[in-house]
């Protein structure tokens, strides 16, 4: 038996997340159809991140084992002419057979993008989260700081996380203009549920001024939900990629 | 009467391009029936440049009359509250009634996008050519300079053209390497019948190192479509902007 890790790129748009479901197409549901079609054994992959419906994916990671004799990297062609066309295999090989994608250490990069622009632009429609108010990025960024480092992020977590903890230790967060658009870019171990989205949506409420940026410290002090923005949409966000320690290929 | 220009940005992959048909949703149509339906007037756009099927723009351009006492600024609100989602107002002005967006001199700048990896990415799909094999920036870099001044591009004309004369004049081309794409950006007075996607096609070949960079000289002389590379699919092209002398504001 072998166990071959695979990293995943997905167009969240017509996806239920990554999570399988009993309805609908989700990145976990069409890895564990193609590769048990295509072996013929009953695989279940394990994913790195569950990222929600809408969510778009750079560099997610999932892990199969196999009965196989067929060497890991080979996956990536296999895959890529099995799966359906909003789901990629951008890297696959072969790792320790004890090597589980949940229990290393690693480091998570997700970006929000924000089209920070008067009029939409129909291309970056599913990509960005369109606010015609002019944000000012400087605020942002001076906002975005307060975030980094080991914080109880209660604050940001969704009702009905079953998190057994929501402290959680950002590495980076930069607020990045990038022409019409600005991209949030967060980095850190581990995030709680729907956590960068509300990262996102409180950041664009202090770009547009209705907070100064050390309100931030204050949000985050309260350790409720209610202290923080709204939830961004889905479409904004992407998980650009996962680093993890301890990955020994073969 | 006033005459209204109107800055258009579209998403290509569920269009039938700019020009109106019987069948199917075309940029011309939709702006003829939103702008229609709301002046109670028949409404006519006349377009600058009319993209192919799959095509994306970011800055096209239109003209309407229209007998409404509406300031020309207010139809981007009003437009972009009607217009399908993949369709989009960017800027709109009022202009001389004279003005006509394909008698005057106008710089146009088109770019075309190789997804250049070993893997498809998702997320790029609708708006990129994947292409797999490496391909050398440089050769292609020195290929595209070939193609700059005025020459008879009948080799990159595709035949159905019904243009008078096939010389054009090329102000600018140049191959820029993005992260994992490769953008060709071409400015021009005016372009053939697919031209822009011959030339990517004919540069792919190069970068692939099927013929040397100074093979594009040959192919310009030969003056025959057949000496030229194959045409690129559409999704990787955007018309990104249309600059035009002699609009006056009013």
């Amino acid at each position: 038996m072998k166990r071959v890790l695979l990293v995943v790129a997905y167009d969240g748009t017509d996806l239920c997340g990554w999570q399988i479901q009993n309805n609908g197409r989700t990145v976990e549901g069409e890895l564990n159809k193609a590769l048990s079609d295509f072996l013929g054994e009953d695989i279940h992959v394990i994913g790195a991140s569950r990222t929600d419906s809408g969510v778009h994916g750079m560099g997610n990671i999932a892990v199969f084992d196999t009965e196989s004799q067929i060497p890991g990297d080979k996956f990536l062609f296999i895959l890529n002419q099995r799966l359906p066309e909003d789901i990629s295999i951008r890297e696959a090989k072969e790792v320790q057979p004890d090597f589980h994608p949940r229990h290393v250490r690693s480091r998570k990069t997700y970006e929000y993008r924000i089209l920070n622009a008067n009029s939409p632009v129909p291309v970056r429609r599913k990509y960005t989260w369109h606010i015609p108010k002019k944000l000012d990025v400087q605020k942002m960024q001076e906002a975005s700081r307060y975030l980094i480092g080991e914080h109880d992020f209660a604050s940001f977590c969704a009702a009905g996380s079953q998190a057994q903890t929501t402290i959680r230790e950002i590495y980076d967060c930069d607020v990045i203009p990038d022409g019409e658009e600005i991209v949030i870019r967060v980095t850190g171990a581990g995030f709680l549920y729907n956590m960068v989205r509300i990262i996102a949506g409180t950041l664009s409420e202090i770009g547009k001024g209705f907070y100064p940026p050390e309100k931030m410290k204050e949000i985050i002090e309260a350790r409720e939900r209610k202290a923080a923005g709204a939830t961004a949409p889905p479409q904004g966000l992407t998980l650009m990629k996962i680093e993890l320690e301890e990955v020994q290929s073969f």
